[in-house]
C-alpha cells in the first residue's frame, strides 16, 4: 500500500511526531490466525454443553397449519423443541424512523419464532435442543409442521400494487424517504443535457468464513452469558427484552469475529441460544450451515435506481433525479436506515443546486434484507458513476475532468442540508489513482477489448447523529508499566482491537508490545458501540484516545507533584516519564503516583456529535458525523466472444485521514475492494419464486484470490478527519466504487453500458449483442 | 440468628431508612450452590485441553542429585516435562517487612520448582503436563528424583540453635516483632497478681471442599488467562513476573470459591498452570489431589505462646509479658506477617498500660507456614483467654467482670500505639452472650462434669495500612434500570459479591434482583484487592458504596435539570426518581439523563487510610483501619473417663456494626465458630520428622454437622463501623474465640487448665491425670 501524506495546511496533528501511530506493526491477532488457533465464537466446549438448531420454513408464503414437535420431543437424546408460543416475548418490534411527519418511530412487528404464517423461505419455525449435533438433524425432520401455501410477492413494483399480496398487514412499504434540494424537475427542463438511465443491482450475502455461531451458558449470578459471532454486543438489551429479564442479567460476549460486513449486525443465534439455556439451564451451542446462513440471514438490499442527470454543457451538475426502489425481503430489520444511507448519498461526491430523491423500500416474500459495508450507500454509487461517466462520453471530457469540476468541498452542503465540515479532497483521491495507473493495458488476445474506468463515492463514517453515539473505554496502567486497555468493540477482523491498542501506546508513550486490549464484551469492557458504520476507529478511538489523554495527564500532574518537577516539561515516552531532569522509569513513577492516591485507572466516554432525528422528508443540518471520499480505477479486458471481464488492473484511492496502522488500513481497502468486484462480477443469490436456490459456495460465487487482481491500495492521510490523529473510518468506504469502476471500464473498452449486477457474461455478451442491434458504434471515448 | 441495634448515639446511618441493607436476602449464589451446579474454577473443559501435576519432594530436606524426565516425556500422552530450569523466572523474592530499623523490606527467596535442593516433604520438583489425567499418574512416577538427604530441623526452638541445621542460607530466624508500651518487667515485679502460663497450637489445615484448581488458557490478544481458585485476583503480577511477561498479559479470574479462609491467599496451582500454557499453546487444567493439599499447601502457624499477666487485686490489669514462638516451616511466604497480627493483638482487648511482645516466626522443614482465617490474631487468643480466665479465677470475679473492667473503649491506644478511633463494644457482647445463654446445663450421665467459659477477642478488619490498601468498582445502570456492578472481588463463599449488589440497590433504589455483580477477574473488573483480612467488605463495599453515590448524584442532577425539578427534592426509590412531582420510572429517567451526555456508569476508587511501614520495634499511630470484638460462651460436658468434651451449647456475638445480609453475616459467624471449634478439638496435621503423616480426611478430622453444637450467632450492630453503612468486617473474627473459650469452659468444669491444642480426648485425661498428681482439688469456681 502507497500512503500519501496530506497537505499540511489541514493537518490536524503533526505526523512526524508520532511514534507509534502511523507503523504497520504486525497485528496482535496475525500470528493466532495464521496458526488458525484463534478461538472464535464457536470454538468452546463446555461440560454438558447442549447442541441446538433451527427447524426453518420451507415455503415463502404460507400459513401454518399444524406445528406438531411430539415425536421429536420423544427422540433419544431431544431436551427441548421449542415453539413460538414458547419464547417469553416472542414478538419483537423494530424501530422504522422518521416515517411520519411527526419526528416518531414507526414499529414493525416480528417473530422469534413464527407461529401464525412464514413470510419467507427459511424463516424460523421451531428450535430443537438436543445433546449431540447428531441427534439434532434427526430430530429436525421429525418436527412436523403443515403449510398452507399463502400467495407471496417477489417483485419489489408488483408489492407495491393495490392488489398485491400484503406482506405485513399495514401494507408493502417499509419506509420512504424524500429529498427535494431546489428544484431539480425545472432545472432538468432547463438542463442542456440531460443523462438518463436504470440500473439493477442483486441481492448479495456477505459470505464470511465464520458462520453464524456462538455458546452460551448460565454464568456466575445467574448471568446468561453468550458468546456469538457478533458486530454488536449491546444485543444483550434486546435478547433481554426476548427473555423478560432484567437487562444486567444478560451478557454478550464477542470474541475475535470471522468477518461481519453487517450480516452480524442484526442478532443470528443470540436469541434462541439465550432461549435454549433459559429452558434447560445448561450451556448450549448453536452454529449455522452455510446453506442456512445463505438461505435465511439478511441480505443486501437489490435495488432498482433511476437516474436522471442535468448538466451545462461546460458539465457542470444542475439537477439530479433520483428514484430508489429497494427489495426489503419479509422483515423490517435495518431496511429504512439502509435506505437513507442510499438517500443521502444518491447524488455522490458532488455539487448540484436542485437534487430530489425519491427512495422506498418495499416489503416482498424474499429473505429479509439489511445492512452490509457500504449500507445503502454502496448499491447507488452504480448508478451516480454510470452518469457522470455518460455525461463525460457526451461532452467528451475525461473522467477526471468532469469529476473535478464538480466535485464537493468543504463547507458545501449536501442534498440533505447537511454542511461539510471537513476538507475533502475527492481531486486528490483521482490524481492518485491516475498517477499511479499508468500506460493503458494492451488487449492480450484479438478478440479481446481493453478500457479503463474510474469511480469515486461518498461514504459517511460514525452512525445517525440522532442515535447520539457513545463509546467508552477504560484504561489503566498496571505497576509495571504495561497498559491495559478495555473497550467494547467487537473485532470483526478489520483489526479493530488492535488499532486501539496503538492510539493507547501513543497517548501513553509505551511500546504498543505492552498493551492489551480486551474488547467485546457487553458487561465487564466498557460499551463502545456497534462494530458498524464505519465508527469504531473514529468512536473507540477517540474514547481510548480521551482515556489515555486523561490518564497520561493525570499520571503526570502527580509526578510533577511526587517529583516536584515543572508539570509543563514531562511527558510520557519510552524512558519513562521525561523532562525536567533524569528521565523516572515508569514503574517507579507509577509507584509515586499510587502513594499520592492518585488511581491508575480512567474510564472515559466519547460523544458523538448529536443532532435531531429526521423525518420522511429529509432536511438536515445534521445527518452524519461526517464524510469521507474515494476513487477507484479499473483496467479490465473484456473476452467479446466469451463475455468474461477480466480486471487487469485495480486502484484503490481513499482518503484516510491518517492510516493508525497502514496494514490494516490496506486490508480494509483491499478487502473492500475485492468485495466490491465480487459483487460486480459473479455474487448473487438467486431466488425462483421467493425460493432461495442458493445452497452453498458452489452457487454463489466469491472471487478466490486467482480471480482477483493485484489491489493497489493509497491511504490519502488528510490528517482532517474526526477520528484520533483526524482519522477517518476506512471501514466500509472502498466497497462503494468497484462495481461502477468496472462498469464504466467495460463502456470504456467495448461501448456499452452494462446496467445490472452481477455483470456476467451472459449479460456482457447480450448488452454486447442488444447494442449492435441498436446503436451504431461510437468512436472510442477518452479515458482518463 | 439474632441481629441486636446499635445505641442509637453511634450508629452512622439511620437503619430504619434502609430498605434493602439489613434484609436476609438469599444469595444469588444459593441456588445454583444447592443445585451443585456452581461452576468452580476447575470446572471447565476446553477443547485439546491438557492436565498438569507437580512432582513433589518425597523428603523434609535433602540435596537433589539428579532429575531426569527423559523417561517420563517418552511416555506417549506426555507433552511436557518442566524444572526449574524451564522455569523464566524460577526464583521468587517475598517481602519480609520491617525486619531493620530503617523501613526497608527484606526479601525472603523461594523456588518455582525446587532445583539444587528441597526444604519440606511435597515441595513441587517438576511439572508433568500431559494430554489426560491417566498419563499424568503414569508419567509422574517415571520422573527420576535422586536425593541425598539432609539434616533437617523440625523444632522452632531447636532451629534458633547456633548448631542446627539452616533451612535457608541467611538462618532460621524469618521474621521478629517488639512491642514495648511502659514498662513490663518492672510492673510484673510489683503487681499483687500474677498469672503465668505456655500454650501451644498446632498445624491446622484449612480444609475447604474445593481443593486447590483451575484452568488456563491463551485468550484473544496473547493473554494468558488463568481461572483458579484463588482469593487473590493480583496475583497476576506474580505470575507475570514468573513468566517474564508484562502484567498486562496475564489475566486472573476467580469464579465462585469452594472456601478460601487464607488458604488461597497465596498462589497454589496459577503459576503452575501459567508456565505450562506458555510453554504449550494450549489451554491447561490443574486440580490438586486432598492428599497434596494436606501435604504442602501452608497451614496456620502452631505458635508457642508464654504469658504472664499482672494486675492489681481488684482485677485491673498492670502488666502483660508475652512471647510468641511460630514454626512458619520452610518457606517464608506471610509468615512475618502472620507473627505482626499476634503480636498487635496479643495483648487482648484489654487496656494495660504496661505491655511487652517478643514475637519470632522461625523457618524449620516443615510444611510453610501462611495466611489462615484469624491470620496469627487467632493463636494468642488462646493463651491471653487463658490468663484472663485464671486471673479472674484467682481474684473470685466472675468472667464477664474482669474483662468489663479491662476492657478497652473508643480513644484508648493499643500496645502498638495504636488508638482506637470508633467505638468498642466488648461490654455489649458479653451481656449479649451472657442474656442468650440462659441456665447451666446439667450433666448427662455421672462420670461427665459440665462447665461454662466465655472468651473474648479483638480482629483487625481491613488490611495494613501501610499497603495503602484501595478497592474500585464500576457500576453502572442499564436502559432498563437494571444495575451492573464490577468489581475484583473474589467471592470465596462469604457472599461477597452478593453484598455488593445489596449496596447498590441501597443507594440507587432498585430491587436487589435487577443488580448483577460481576466479580473475581483482574482485567475486567475493577481490582478490589484481596478476599482477605476482613477487608472485602469494608474496601469494597465502600468502593461499590461510593461508585453507586456518584452515580445516583450525577443521575439526579441530570434529571433535574432535564426534567425542571428541584435537585433537593429528587431521590431514587423503587418508583424510579421521586421527589418533585410525579415520578419518573428508571427507563425514561434514564433516556433523558442520556439526552444530556451524561454517562450511565462511573468507576470510583475508595482508599483506606493510608499510613507508614512498621519496623521491627513496632510502634505506630496506626498499623490497621480498625478492630471489632467479640465474645464467645460454651458450655462443655467433659466424659471424665474418657476424655470426651462435648460443646452443649454455643454462642458468639460480634460486634459487625452493620449486617448488610443477616444471612451472610450469620454464615460468618457460625462458620468461623465451627471452624474454630475444629481447630479447638480435632484438628491437626500431623509431622514426624518432617514427614507428613496427614493424607486425606480420615486423618484429618473437621468436625462435621453432626459433632458440631448448634452455634447461636448474636450480630451487634453499633453501626459504628469505617464500612457501608457502618459496617465491620466479620470474615475473621468468629474464628478467635473458641479454643480460648472451650478450653475456659473445660476448666470451669474440671478445674483443669488444657494448654495444647487440639483438646484431644488424651490430653484430657492425661490433663485430668497429671492435676489428680500435682494439684489437690480446688472449688468450682465462679462461672458467669
Amino acid at each position: 500500500m502507497t500512503t500519501v501524506g496530506g497537505r499540511d495546511e489541514v493537518q490536524r496533528s503533526d505526523a512526524s511526531q508520532l511514534r507509534v501511530v502511523g507503523r504497520p506493526l504486525p497485528r496482535t491477532d496475525a500470528a493466532e490466525k495464521i496458526a488458525g488457533s484463534t478461538r472464535y465464537a464457536a470454538d468452546l466446549a463446555l461440560p454438558a454443553m447442549l447442541h441446538t438448531r433451527l427447524v426453518r420454513s420451507t415455503l415463502p408464503s404460507a400459513r401454518l397449519v399444524r406445528r406438531d414437535t411430539a415425536r421429536a420431543r420423544s427422540l433419544a437424546g431431544v431436551v427441548a423443541v421449542l415453539l413460538g408460543e414458547d419464547v417469553p416475548h416472542n414478538e419483537v418490534w423494530v424501530d422504522v424512523p422518521g416515517q411520519q411527519t411527526e419526528v416518531r418511530a414507526l414499529k414493525a412487528r416480528s417473530q422469534v419464532l413464527a407461529t401464525g404464517r412464514v413470510r419467507y423461505h427459511g424463516q424460523p419455525i421451531a428450535l430443537v435442543v438436543a445433546e449431540s449435533e447428531d441427534v439434532l438433524a434427526e430430530a429436525e425432520a421429525l418436527v412436523d409442521v403443515e403449510y398452507e401455501e399463502l400467495p407471496g410477492v417477489f417483485d419489489p413494483e408488483e408489492a407495491l400494487g393495490e392488489e398485491a399480496p400484503r406482506v405485513h398487514e399495514d401494507g408493502n412499504l417499509l419506509a420512504e424517504w424524500h429529498i427535494d434540494s431546489g428544484d431539480a424537475a425545472t432545472a432538468l427542463e432547463r438542463a442542456p443535457i440531460v443523462i438518463e438511465g436504470q440500473y439493477r443491482t442483486q441481492f448479495v450475502d456477505h459470505a464470511y468464513l465464520e458462520p453464524e455461531a456462538g455458546v452460551a451458558w448460565l454464568d456466575d449470578d445467574g448471568v446468561i452469558t453468550i458468546r456469538a459471532s457478533t458486530q454488536v454486543v449491546e444485543h444483550f438489551r434486546d435478547i433481554a427484552a426476548i427473555l423478560g429479564v432484567p437487562q444486567a442479567r444478560i451478557r454478550v460476549i464477542a470474541p475475535y469475529v470471522g468477518g461481519g460486513f453487517g450480516g452480524k449486525e442484526d442478532m443470528t443465534v443470540e436469541p434462541y441460544l439465550a432461549l435454549a439455556v433459559l429452558r434447560t439451564g445448561r450451556p448450549v451451542r448453536m452454529v449455522w450451515t452455510r446453506q442456512e446462513s445463505l438461505l435465511a440471514r439478511p441480505k443486501r438490499h437489490p435495488m432498482r435506481l433511476r437516474y436522471r442527470t442535468g448538466a451545462e454543457n461546460d458539465g457542470t451538475l444542475v439537477a439530479q433525479d433520483i428514484e430508489i426502489l429497494a427489495d426489503t425481503g419479509a422483515e423490517a430489520y435495518l431496511g429504512a436506515l439502509v435506505l437513507l444511507y442510499s438517500s443521502v448519498t444518491a447524488a455522490g461526491p458532488y455539487r448540484c443546486p436542485n437534487v430530489r430523491v425519491r427512495a422506498r423500500a418495499v416489503y416482498t416474500n424474499h429473505p429479509p434484507c439489511s445492512a452490509m459495508r457500504g449500507f445503502g450507500a454502496m448499491q447507488v454509487v452504480f448508478g451516480c458513476e454510470a452518469q457522470i461517466d455518460e455525461l463525460a462520453r457526451r461532452l467528451q471530457l475525461t473522467p477526471d475532468e468532469i469529476r473535478r469540476r464538480n466535485a464537493i468541498r468543504e463547507g458545501d452542503r449536501l442534498p440533505v442540508g447537511q454542511q461539510i465540515v471537513t476538507p475533502i479532497w475527492l481531486g486528490e483521491t483521482i490524481d492518485q489513482v491516475l498517477r499511479a495507473a499508468g500506460p493503458r493495458p494492451e488487449p492480450s488476445r484479438p478478440h479481446c477489448r481493453v478500457g479503463r474506468g474510474i469511480a469515486s463515492n461518498l461514504q459517511p463514517y460514525g452512525r445517525l447523529v440522532w442515535l447520539q453515539d457513545t463509546a467508552a473505554a477504560w484504561i489503566g496502567f498496571q505497576f509495571d508499566g504495561s497498559v491495559t486497555l478495555r473497550c467494547g468493540v467487537p473485532d470483526i477482523g478489520g483489526g479493530q482491537a488492535a488499532s486501539l491498542g496503538q492510539i493507547a501506546a501513543e497517548v501513553l508513550g509505551v511500546d504498543p508490545a505492552r498493551v492489551t486490549v480486551h474488547f467485546g464484551d457487553s458487561a465487564r469492557t466498557p460499551l463502545a458501540g456497534t462494530s458498524t458504520a464505519t465508527r469504531q476507529l473514529y468512536m473507540s478511538g477517540n474514547a481510548a484516545h480521551l482515556a489515555a489523554t486523561r490518564l497520561r495527564d493525570q499520571t503526570l500532574d502527580a509526578v510533577a507533584e511526587a517529583a516536584g518537577r515543572a508539570r509543563g516539561a514531562l511527558r510520557l515516552g519510552p524512558g519513562g516519564v521525561e523532562g525536567g531532569g533524569e528521565p523516572i522509569a515508569l514503574p517507579r513513577a507509577l509507584e509515586l503516583v499510587r502513594g499520592l492516591g492518585v488511581p491508575l485507572e480512567v474510564l472515559a466516554t466519547f460523544h458523538g456529535p448529536r443532532g435531531r432525528a429526521v423525518a420522511r422528508d429529509l432536511a438536515a443540518e445534521r445527518v452524519f458525523p461526517d464524510f469521507t471520499v474515494g476513487t477507484h480505477l479499473a483496467d479490465v479486458e473484456v473476452d467479446c466472444d466469451t463475455g468474461q471481464i477480466r480486471v487487469v488492473r485495480y486502484l484503490a484511492c481513499h482518503d484516510v485521514g491518517r492510516a493508525i496502522n497502514p496494514q490494516s488500513v490496506s486490508g480494509q481497502i483491499c478487502g473492500g475492494a475485492a468485495m466490491g468486484i465480487g459483487s460486480a462480477l459473479t455474487e448473487e443469490i438467486v431466488l425462483e419464486s421467493g425460493i432461495n436456490l442458493t445452497a452453498g459456495f458452489f452457487q454463489y460465487r466469491i472471487p478466490t484470490a486467482l480471480d482477483l487482481p493485484d489491489i493497489e491500495a493509497i491511504a490519502l492521510e488528510s490528517g482532517a478527519g474526526m477520528g484520533p490523529f483526524g482519522a477517518r473510518g476506512i471501514g466500509e468506504p472502498p466497497i462503494g466504487p468497484p462495481a461502477a469502476t468496472i462498469a464504466n471500464a467495460v463502456r470504456d473498452a467495448i461501448g456499452v453500458r452494462l446496467t445490472e449486477l452481477p455483470m456476467t457474461p451472459e449479460r456482457v455478451l447480450a448488452a454486447i449483442r442488444a447494442q449492435a442491434h441498436t446503436d451504431p458504434p461510437r468512436p472510442a471515448p477518452t479515458g482518463p
